[in-house]
């Protein structure tokens, strides 16, 4: 007889996504990607790391090499409270539970928070991690109204807020459209969950990154008992390490911890405490300028290419932050179509649908500009430019 | 009102274990720990990780810190392969996933291929860490007849083998009784499981760990396409690293990928590339032996221990491999109320319940015997000696 491996719903309702198979081709070296989710590598601290792997391995191999605790190494977690307390509130480091990068938080609070049927609110659009995380737990995804400065309170009902198990959204230069809630947003929107008893899930791996202007406080220094909150050291050191963290009230981390024991005991505690190391002095804070400082000029550029090169009909944002531009074809172009016929021509891109949980809109899309040189994206961009000149063309004629 | 943090029925299942309570307290440096299921710092090549982590960062810094595919760093998928080829039969790399330690491979099976009410097969006991991954997917256990040579495939009906999801065993040094399957049990439930076209999933991270006599053919090499096989770096070079792999079917694999992506993007590569610089020269052949015989004068050493101090009624297993001893208690004494007495006199070990998927038998316990030095092994059995002698006489008492 032959071996029968049935598969649980959850597996069969995974798919491998066409996109993914497009975006393979962007792989090959003479292919301009504005697709990736990708920090710029030049941005990676070598020199840094090195000096905090060679004292790892002197001053306490066997600790770094042995099993540890599945909360995390407790210097870390007291790094990451100490550095977070800086909003505001203080958070003890009780509080912190360091993961495997914070796509691990999204599947823990997605174990530990969500039934089959749950009702979880989301932007609109949204992370497709955080999608694709918690779709493993079957939940009832309900968009929220959305603008150029995220979620719009105003628009929420407490219809829509009410039996959600909580609300999921990136304030600070969110993926994929880049845009960043203003403080008036943050404060309407922690009263709003707040009043509601809904908690709110707050994943901000790009907040750091601002290119100028002030920092805007955390959705958790407003409301630390109401607020769940995901970082991570992937933008700020290197994604390389996979190292992220979730801060959350007691009885929430508690279960954390024991879900994070059945699904991989801990982080590694080498990288843990070469991470620690690398950190400890205050580095973060004269390295992260010149993170800035490139992606800034970087954004610049692919805004200045898409001034130049795209038409008129086409319209995006201006990122304050962040690694990503979003933009919005006229209604009727489907950017999934775009894309095969710019990955003919060597460029690509992520189309904006799949981040929708629900209801699509074919007509968006997502670039990043942060590892294309220069000369590369002004190219990309004047091709993605001629394509959509194109269409608008063949569109008007249709019509 | 006050934010309602509502846990998954799946969260509010899991609880907190008594014994992890009482296990705490063996971080006291007094207290002999025969409870840990850690591997020996005393094993760990400090010098190897610094030359690899030293070469890693000076000849691909960037492309270690960066991003990686969710399978794995292909070098070391390719080497993994390779190395599970030499038990017979050819292992593609295409077949390999890396993971985030062995237990992540536990918890993507779980998300893969158990729906709830699924009918997943065991041994009797099994290792706690799985049993603990599974149950979060809400399964129905069924416990198989076990001996001190494993399953007893002569015992097992078809009705029993009838619409399981899979068969978990650790044929090799199990955890937790430290038992290994000879050949012919290997060969029969090989043939049971192919018969009734149920999956094997075996576990084997202390596989490479025998005191000596031959190795035994893996249960994959003797049916590759009927058997997903989980292996770890954590035994042989080092568990703070948390580097395991799942080899399954291709079918099996993609969905297992896929699950990877959403539970956290991909290992950590810089540990992978780190591992294979310090395995790829067959660093592995001449480090493990020095692991062995570690590990085997410790067992000989606890083992003269228990001969000496333990009362004629106890009875254990003399292990050919692996890091444990099962101990068998009288029927009537429960070990979980010898460990409070035990820790009160400073000694620890794991009582045997939790092991059990169904019917706990509470006169079992576990001794682990490769992290305590030899005086500490013979002051720590002798405790246990006279506390199960007071034990059997106020059993004999009460009768």
């Amino acid at each position: 007889m032959t071996t029968t491996f049935t598969l649980s719903r959850r597996a069969q309702a995974l798919t491998s996504s066409a996109i993914r198979e497009i975006l393979k081709v962007t792989e090959r070296p003479e292919v301009i990607s504005f697709a990736g989710g990708l920090p710029s590598p030049a941005t990676f601290p070598v020199e840094r790391m090195r000096e905090a792997t060679e004292k790892v391995l002197r001053e306490a191999p066997q600790a770094a090499l042995q099993y540890g605790p599945t909360e995390g190494f407790s210097p870390l977690r007291e790094w990451i409270a100490e550095r977070l307390s800086r909003g505001g509130a203080r958070i003890p480091a009780s509080r912190v539970l360091v993961t495997t990068g914070s796509q691990q938080g999204l599947d823990l609070l997605g174990k530990v928070l969500i039934d089959e049927g749950s009702k979880v609110l989301v932007e609109t659009p949204s992370y497709l991690g955080a999608l694709q995380a918690f779709s493993l737990f079957s939940p009832q995804f309900a968009s929220l109204p959305s603008d150029a400065q995220g979620i719009v309170t105003d628009a929420i009902s407490p219809e829509q807020m009410a039996g959600a198990r909580f609300l999921y959204c990136l304030p600070n230069f969110q993926n994929p459209t880049g845009r960043r809630m203003p403080l008036e947003r943050r404060k309407a929107l922690v009263e709003l969950a707040a009043r509601a008893g809904v908690p709110l899930v707050e994943d901000d791996p790009y907040g750091e990154l601002s290119y100028g202007g002030e920092a805007l406080p955390s959705l958790l220094s407003m409301n630390p008992d109401g607020v769940i909150y995901m970082g991570s050291f992937s933008k700020v050191l290197a994604p390389g390490l996979r190292l992220g963290y979730v801060v959350a009230p007691e009885q929430v981390l508690a279960k954390l911890v024991q879900a994070k024991q059945a699904a991989d005991l801990h982080t590694p505690t080498f990288s843990q405490r070469v991470v620690y190391e690398a950190v400890q002095d205050g580095f973060l804070d004269r390295h992260i300028p010149t993170i800035r400082a490139l992606y800034g000029t970087q954004c610049q550029h692919m805004l200045a290419a898409l001034e130049r090169e795209f038409p008129e009909e086409v319209t995006w944002n201006r990122p304050e932050g962040g690694m990503f531009i979003w933009v919005q074809l006229p209604k009727g172009l489907d950017s999934g179509k775009l894309l095969a016929k710019a990955v003919e021509r060597n460029v690509a891109f992520v189309p904006g649908a799949p981040f929708y949980a629900v209801d699509p809109q074919t007509n968006t899309l997502r670039l990043s500009f942060v590892t294309v040189p220069g000369e590369k994206i002004d190219a990309g961009i004047k091709v993605l430019g001629e394509l959509l000149k194109a269409e608008i063309a063949a569109l008007r004629a249709a019509a």
